[in-house]
């Protein structure tokens, strides 16, 4: 274990980038964080000494601390004049794809936000259509990638050079399902259906006509069905196939928060503490899930918070449920669960700066 | 077929009832329609001949017309002395029950917007305990009712004394369903997932804690799961057993709008042709029901319309199909279906009044 | 006066153009309107005879009507060929600039709903940059520009060639001021203060960081301070110069609809009675405003109409009063105002197919 | 100073109330705050020590701490018993007015969020009607009562025994205008508007038509014009007369925020520079206001913050200005300008615990 941390973030423009910065930056163990950024400083910027942080994110600024912090252009001898320890990454796929390689061999720890090394299976992966599919370089890296779901693979994550975060629907998908599943209790062949509904911050800060407020606001629509770059995670990290379970996403009218209603059917009839016990114990440890009984989760009460929030109701002849799991998609959704990974990788508690 | 009909509208208040005697006071066929509620008019109202529309609906207010139409208390005798031929009822479930058997005695046609003529199980109806469940009175009136989803049971509306209009989500999920279970396609045995979300307006004009601003904006929440009233229309109109479908609610924060994801699995792979070819069968003669080809149906589109929407995507192998089914809950969930209803008694165009 | 009339409007992608088709379409008076675009078809489009409207629009879509209308590329042969009397243009200013003197030269009629030819002083149209400005063809174009508020100039519009539709906050704004100012009741010399805030839809359908879903939800903002293009129409129509008034835009999180509170200082104090009669006098002839007597407009009200809606509150010692002003911003504040003009072009009612 | 000190908190239920809790919870000097309610346990809750806080609020469990803490019925009693130093109010006016004199009886501190004790002007009191409204109790209290706004009353604040913590429009507009009016920059003759508009939380929790969702969502509306309660606090804190302000609040629909814009002209024109150097130095030991430079806040920025941000434009001849003031009304505008006050008492730093 290791007192404090020397840690940099790519990525802070975004949503998710900037959540993670505001949680890093009032870290207990982190004295500071570099938020770095893919492009260049022009001359004014280079004169006052980088984009000051406060001027992309005005409710991060304030008025003796963060306010002050300046982005900085990324440069490999940045990140080593700052000693740095632990590298964020909330950048595009194929940004991951090429800069993680190249920090493992400075011997750099990155926690990857973006979906590039995320899926084992060649198969699951093909959706991404990644330009290094196949190389050595690809595969060695893909190789040392822990997904990055603490619930699940605390102690792989420890010990990670590269963790793989979790995609937002997933996390909230997997952790509702896994402790069921991995029970024996859910009747695969009677399939399993995932009806999963996000806002709008999930589908990234870029202006297009989804994300046009007169698309999303007062509306509801369906997307990739069928066809979501998420179902690999579910496929690998539950353990079921792809006959066997269907994810649908809505785009929601809110700024944030997922909820995912997800139906299954129980080979014997089941009872409400059966179910609860099953919960509890699988995450005994974990600090970051609430379960719920007898209340259903909404997506207000995850909302500016780290947990992921499960909840479920039993038919009356307890034979099938309906299971409701919420999280807020820019904190356990991205960036608190990887500030629990960069607590597990630090040997720090899991839950520190999160509550 | 007659040229034109006098009717009355009761429950004009709420938003349905609203939507209603929007729709009636501009259809072509109708010279006036008389606004009623159930309580007396007091005094001050009393003197200046009722309570003028537009004070309680400032939205339908217009310089010329409907603006100075003044709701009147309710009376058998005011109907008789209108001439009214058909009663719409969008009122509370009880009074409905209360109501309607008068209503027939008297000869008046009665399109009722409640729950309470809808189903013809009492397993299914113990729901909503009825205070005269079992009566002699009761009985012979349910035995009158016809379930109005003019889609399905057109001849029978058009004869009928007594229509029991649908519920706004029973006509989502049913419209979606019964041409491809009546077809046989579907594998009951698999199970049906009916994942629907509504607007608030379906809550109910009642401020409560659920209606609130600050519970359902930037949230959303499942209720009544296993439990929602309206289960028993599933099971009746599209023919299916408790065990076969499941049906969840959702509230979702925006005014008005249905969107429901479901999802089942065939006994034989489909192609998109084949079920195209089926719902564009069972609709042939629908002018109020759209099927989309190659684009999902989204809330935007059929807001404000009379229109439901359905559409579907096929998974890969053809075995499963995620359909999505959208409506204006007030207009073809309540008041647009009711005029529908109406325009089949009448002998008239079904959907005269609408487009 | 003219039975019918040929019409066409380009722009029809937009928000305002979209809401005019739909008005034009189910306009008792016009038997069709050629929707034409400033683009050309590509090969599959060409093949089937235009870009549906349908596919652009979903809402518009409907079984048996103007679903099938396709979009058509602009030519002025194909105006010629289709006797277009009548031409919409829903266009950015400078197409309208571009566009409109060749219309004239050619006969046809224009109403313009951009900003190109509101202005008549050289000062106030600055802002816009017309790269023509100070041409002879702008001038002469200008000299026969009529600014399309059929309250303030019925006489003018029914003769013109080119009508100026007036800009959505302006609308709001004159509307409320014109009857109170003309009377010479406002002390100038105290300031007006007109406070606008607007829906989303007013920023236009290009998906920009202003209209992403996450920067307009939840907040509110002020833009364009001391600063807005509309400003000039405030002062030509009311007839007061730039100190006198100042009008502040804000972007508020909803769809559609525009609401200014403007608060004036009288040279003596007036009663209810009085400054309501000033209003009545005014709009005599208006059908599309409502004056409000003892309740205030709210967005609601005028939302999915054609009217303006003005209220008013007093101060106690009745020197001063806020106003309130209402509107639909893609209705009143572009389409339905286009058709009034259109109406008073033809010789129609000037409410023809807006109620 | 004193390290630490008991506090307990009446009306944790609203809104305000809650996040006063979720500060006090987690404020760095205090070990525990009791949180009491007004009513009675029953016998369940009796049962069980009290009424879970995580019951009413599910957004403030967590897994270690909050989540088990417990509402207990109010009685003077249980807070001698654990020797309660400061008492916060977040209760109806009318409580306030009965127990904050028992309170100072009993040498408690009383940190008031009502409009009880904020207006030292029995006319500007007159609109609340308080029942106690000329015995010497109410007399005799209200002369110890100090209007809580650290920025304007620092030192009073931290000897007082009673401080009325300030409304939330009034905070807004005040902290906006008082360096200005102050520095006598202010043409008072020629009136100030202020155009203030506020999100739903300000309307309180209690379910009426006007926080229902359907009246809330998609509209804006003006209420309370000339005659809205903060008025009083706008003319004793800045110093104006009645007829020198305007100030018009409108519903926004948006959970939370308030947004000021308002307008003053200026006896001399005046520069940027200098205007910000009159705020900057007014606010120069304020660490919970933000003066913004070429940009104007806007509601997002202050969201879930403490900070009150006030930003400007003037005119091009300096002659006049629009300022626009922004905060969190659950903070700023009550929860947290309670914190700040509560620190000013005890000797601690004004920002401890929110930042």
């Amino acid at each position: 274990m290791t007192a404090t941390a020397q840690t940099a973030v790519v990525g802070v423009t975004g949503y998710a980038g900037a959540e993670l910065a505001r949680l890093l930056l009032r870290h207990p163990r982190l004295k500071s964080t570099l938020p770095v950024f893919a492009g260049r400083l022009d001359e004014k910027d280079a004169a006052r000494g980088g984009i000051p942080l406060a001027e992309i994110h005005p409710e991060l600024a304030n008025n003796n601390g963060t306010g002050k912090l300046k982005l900085q252009p990324f440069s490999w001898e940045l990140l080593t004049e700052r000693g740095v320890e632990v590298l964020f990454l909330a950048t595009p796929h194929e940004q991951s794809r090429a800069w993680v390689p190249e920090a493992l061999r400075r011997g750099i720890r990155v926690i990857d936000l973006s979906g590039a090394w995320r899926l084992r299976e060649p198969a699951n992966r093909a959706i991404y259509g990644f330009e290094d599919e196949g190389t050595d370089r690809a595969k060695s890296t893909q190789d040392q990638a822990v997904y990055g779901m603490p619930e699940l693979h605390r102690e792989q994550i420890a010990a990670a050079k590269l963790v793989a975060n979790p995609g937002c629907y997933a996390t909230s998908i997997i952790l509702a399902l896994k402790p069921l599943v991995e029970a024996g209790l859910v009747d695969l062949d009677r399939g399993i259906v995932c009806d999963a509904k996000s806002g709008v911050s999930g589908a990234g800060k870029a202006p297009t006509a989804k994300t046009h407020f007169m698309h999303a606001a007062d509306n509801l629509s369906a997307y990739a069905v069928f066809a979501h770059r998420h179902t690999g995670e579910l496929l690998e990290q539950i353990g079921v196939k792809a006959d066997e379970i269907v994810f649908t996403p809505h785009l929601l009218p809110i700024p944030r928060g997922i909820l995912s209603t997800i139906y299954v059917r129980f080979h014997e009839p089941q009872t409400r503490e059966r179910i609860l016990e099953k919960y509890r114990q699988f995450f005994g440890r974990s600090a970051m899930v609430r379960i719920y009984d007898r209340v259903l989760p909404q997506i207000h009460y995850s909302l500016h918070t780290g947990y992921a929030d499960i909840g479920f109701e039993l038919s009356p002849d307890g034979r099938r449920a309906v299971i409701v799991s919420c999280l807020d998609n820019l904190l356990k959704g991205a960036s608190s669960q990887a500030v629990q990974n960069l607590n597990l990788m630090q040997g720090w508690g899991e839950a520190e700066g999160l509550e």
